[in-house]
This record gives structure tokens, sequence and C-alpha cells, in this order.
């Protein structure tokens, strides 16, 4: 949950005043999101969202994040889509900091999602990679393989105080990842984040994704890779192969695999895993004791390398096993 | 901010089916309230609340609570009211814990009232106050004058690392406090917590009130020496008597005070202030160090109980300065 930001009810008048939106009606700060703050921002015209932009994001990289949001969104891509103000600014600043108006994204995410979920996953994440297709903007992915090895050098003694004999595996994986990582598959816009919570249903339907601000241009398959990580797990830490190929033949209605793409899943699905659990292991090494709010897990993506580890000759997904 | 309990979609849809509300088309935490969990709830019907009662709410006030919120939206009083389910019950169980779903009442609350502002609420509260007239159900103060003194031996210290020498002055002014504490002014329902960020305006006329959990029969007049100490200081700590007396001209126009009532608001203005220092100053001492989330500063209310304490005979409200 998040609302690092406080905005008044003058601050809110004086932002929408450039806005052709009418005045406000409601306004409530939303617990969702961890980087940004958020507030559903309800005014005479219709139901909106307020982002407020916090430190970690870089003003330099925000139109890209808002550009590729409204291209989606242009693009019949269900998605979130900022909104411009009189002069077609899309960027603002209350308080001091940058600020967008989004539109109100209706939908429901899933805290377990089912196969038909997966499937229904898969889809929306085909359906953003053939959308961003032809989008101008570019921008290199900030915790790409190349970037995990050195990460992971600030992380070795976390990883160590997390469970002893920790570091030494990870180093071993991140070798075999540097040495065995698929190069020249296709590369495209990945959403980069596609988790549950980023994803909404409606009716048990595909109806948008949300939160691009991990976007990137980098290998298409990652993306799926992403996604299988983070929807394919049961609670109990095991994979559930039948909801990760319901994900991956969701994605190939939109966007059949190469025979490459595939084959590269399973080392895919471990560089993914390594990714969030050191950026899990980055956040749970920097949160002071004692505080309320605690970031997630290492521990849960630790599990999921393992798995990833231990089966690495299986052919994991599609219909070859 | 406070989402204290995660609830997924399979268990809004439990719930949800013991309503006519239809299914769920958005669900988002909101960061309103601090003792409770909130959320905004869409369904094909209309927008709601549901609130998750968290340990501090007694199961056997809570129909106390939910009957005055239902009884003033009924006596056209404009404030959420809770929706029963089919089996007419508005209080549910959602992950073991008290929960109900609420009407959601539109408005905007404000940060820096004016005079008008202050006006305004005066004629909401005043309000309030008639609308409760005839409801049967009765609620004794939690934190009433009685209860100052009792809270404060547990919390001497406290005060003392506070500021030194403080527990001194709160002692004198607790025996003052009992000594002269209005007795036989006209008793009612009280909000006892009419807050700017409880209070929602539209337009800059008063649209309605919310988070009645603190209601209870007590002296009408101490709820307005709550709003006073509420909305009639500006941030530099100084007692803006252009509000104050907005506020009661405004509560004036629903209810006309008695010259008793009236020449009791300094006295029970103090006291408010007393209530609000004691609490914050609890909630304070009680807080982790290190913890994200702070409390509300103690200090504040110190500063409104200098104010009382010094200008004690001063005619500070109504038409006779």
């Amino acid at each position: 949950m998040a609302v690092y930001t406080d905005i008044n009810d003058e601050e809110l008048a004086l932002l929408l005043a450039d806005y052709d939106l009418g005045t406000a009606v409601a306004f409530k700060g939303v617990a969702e999101g961890v980087e940004n703050s958020n507030f559903m921002l309800e005014t005479t015209v219709g139901r909106y969202f307020l982002t407020v932009y916090e430190k970690r994001m870089k003003a330099e990289e925000l139109p890209f994040f808002l550009d590729l949001m409204r291209w989606l969104a242009r693009h019949d891509y269900p998605c979130a889509s900022p909104v411009a103000d009189r002069a077609g600014q899309t960027i603002k600043q209350v308080r001091g900091k940058l600020a967008a108006i989004i539109e109100f994204l209706p939908g429901l995410s899933v805290r377990r999602p089912t196969a038909a979920h997966c499937r229904e996953a898969g889809e929306g994440l085909a359906r953003l990679h053939l959308a961003a297709r032809g989008f101008p903007g570019t921008r290199k992915p900030a915790l790409g393989q190349a970037a995990w090895a050195p990460l992971f050098a600030t992380l070795r003694e976390d990883a160590e105080a997390l469970k002893p004999g920790l570091a030494a595996t990870i180093g071993t994986d991140l070798d075999r990842l540097a040495r065995t990582w698929p190069q020249g598959l296709p590369q495209g816009i990945i959403h980069e984040d596609y988790f549950p919570d980023n994803v909404f249903f409606s009716g048990g339907k595909f109806a948008g994704a949300i939160d691009f601000y991990f976007a990137c241009v980098d290998t298409l398959a990652y993306d799926i890779a992403v996604a299988l990580n983070a929807w394919c797990f049961e609670a109990d830490g095991s994979f559930n192969i039948t909801s990760a190929r319901a994900l991956v033949a969701g994605y190939e209605t939109h966007r059949p695999l190469s025979p490459a793409e595939r084959q590269a899943l399973p080392i895919l699905a471990h560089g993914a895993a390594m990714r969030f659990f050191l950026t899990r292991l980055e956040a749970w090494g920097s949160t002071p004791a004692g505080a309320l709010v605690r970031p997630k897990d290492p521990l849960e993506y630790e599990r999921k390398l393992a798995v990833h580890r231990e089966a690495p000759d299986l052919v994991l997904f599609g219909d070859q096993a």
C-alpha cells in the first residue's frame, strides 16, 4: 500500500483547473502500487486516477511510460491512458513532484489464479506485445540479465544472512545464466512486471493491465518467463505445469512462439526468478528493523529459483512434454 | 492510511453472494481511516465501501454504530448508510473479522478550512444532533471527562518525555477540568470525532459526515468544542476567532445554544483538547521506534491546551465579545 504524498483539496483544485475534467466530486488515497502515490479521483466528468511519482521515478523516463500507455490504449489494448491537460501535457507537477491523471480502468485482480486465469493472462500479454509494435519510444532494461551479477555483488551478505550457503548457490546460478542466456530472440516492448496484481479481469476474462513503470525493450519471451513465475506457482512452492501450459497456450493464440523461444523458456524463467529474488533481497536488506511495512519475502523467489535450478533439462512448457 | 486486512477476489465474491448488489467490477484498498480497513467497492449495481473492523472495534458496540448511521441516513442526514444483505443483516464476517458494506458518500474533505467551511461544518453538526433525536440506541462515552485522569495516570512519563514539566501542567489542568466540568447541559448523540477529514463538502457546501465509530451519548455542546479545536486553529497554533464564531453561528442556524451551553464552551474546548492530547500521547508512546507510520503529533494538542489554559476567562465564542 502506498500513499507517500498527501494532496489537499486546494492542490487538487489547482491541478484540475488545467484540465477539461470538471471539478472534484470525490478523492481518496488508494492502497495500490508500491513505488508511487495513487488517488482515486472522481470529477463531474468521469473517474480517474491521480498518480504522484515518488523519488524512484526518473523524470526523464516518465514520458516513455506515459507515451507507451497512451499508445497501447490507442491500439485497442485495455490499459489506463494518461489524460492530457488543455495544453496537451500529460506530465504535471503537484507538491514539487511529477504527477499524471490517468483514466480509470475497471476490473479485479485475482489472488490465486486458476489455469483459466493463466490462459487469459497469457492472451493479454501477447496482445500487449502486439499492440506495442511500432511504438517509437525505447528504454533499456534497468534490471536485465547484465545487471544481476553487479547487483548481487552488493547483496552477498544479505543472501548469506537469509540462508547460510545461499551466496555461493546464487553465484553459481548467475555464472550459468551468464553462460547460457539466450541471444537473438525476438525483441520488443515488454511489461517486465506482469504479476497478478497488475492484471485485471472482468467476469473471468482478461480486462486490462496496469503499472507499466518497468516496461522496456527486451526479449519478448522473457516477459512470458516473468509471468510464469508470477502466475504458475502454488502457495506450497510447487510449479503448476497445467497453469504454465495454459499461460503459454493463451499467449500463442495471439503470437505463436518460435521453436527457439519455446526452447529458451526454462532458462528465461530461471533468470526471471533471479531478477525478482535479487530486487526483493535488496529491498529486504534495506528495511529498518521494526518497520510496520515489510517488503515482500525474498525466500518466495529463492524457492522458485530452486525449482528452475533443479530441473534444467526438463521441457517445462508447451506441447513437447 | 489503513489497510490491515487483505481481502481477495474469492472472499469478496463469497461476501457479495449474500447481497443483492450484483458482482464486483472494481475493488481497491483505500487509505482512509486509522482504526479499520476500508475498500472502495464498485459492483454492477452501484458503488460502496467495504469496511473490515479491526481489533479495536468491540463486536458488541458495532450494532450501535451501524444502526445510528442507518437512522441518520433515514432522517435526511447525509451519511453513508450500511447495506443489509438478503437476510437483513448489516454485520458480516470476512476472514474472521467483522465487516459491513456501506453506501458510497461523495464529497471532498478540506485540509485548511476557511471560516466559510467552519460555518458549513457547524450547520452539519447541528443537523446531526437534531437528526439523531429519538434514536433508541445508547452508548456511554469511552473517552469522556471521567476517563481522562485515570488515562493520564498511565502516561505521566510519556508527557514528561515529550516536554519536561508537562506532567505537572497536565495534572493541574485535569484537576481544574474535574472541578469545573459543566453539568446538566443538554445531552444527545454526539459524533465525538468531528474533524475536517470526517466531513465532506461539495461545491463549498456541507455534504455529509463519516466515521461515526466514536459516537456516544454525551453533552451536545462538547461536540462543538471538539470541532472548535479541530477546525479553528491555524497552522501556527493560533486560535482563529472568526472561524470559531462562524462554526458556532452555523450550528445555531439549526440549533440555538442556551446561555449555559454558550458559557460552557471555553471549558468544554479545554476538555476536548485534553481528550485528544491524551489519546495522541498514548498512541505516540506505544509506537515502536523506526516505525514507518508515525501517529499524530501530541504536541499539536499540547499547544491547543495551552491556548485554552491561558485564556480561561475570555469570552471566546458568540456575540458577547
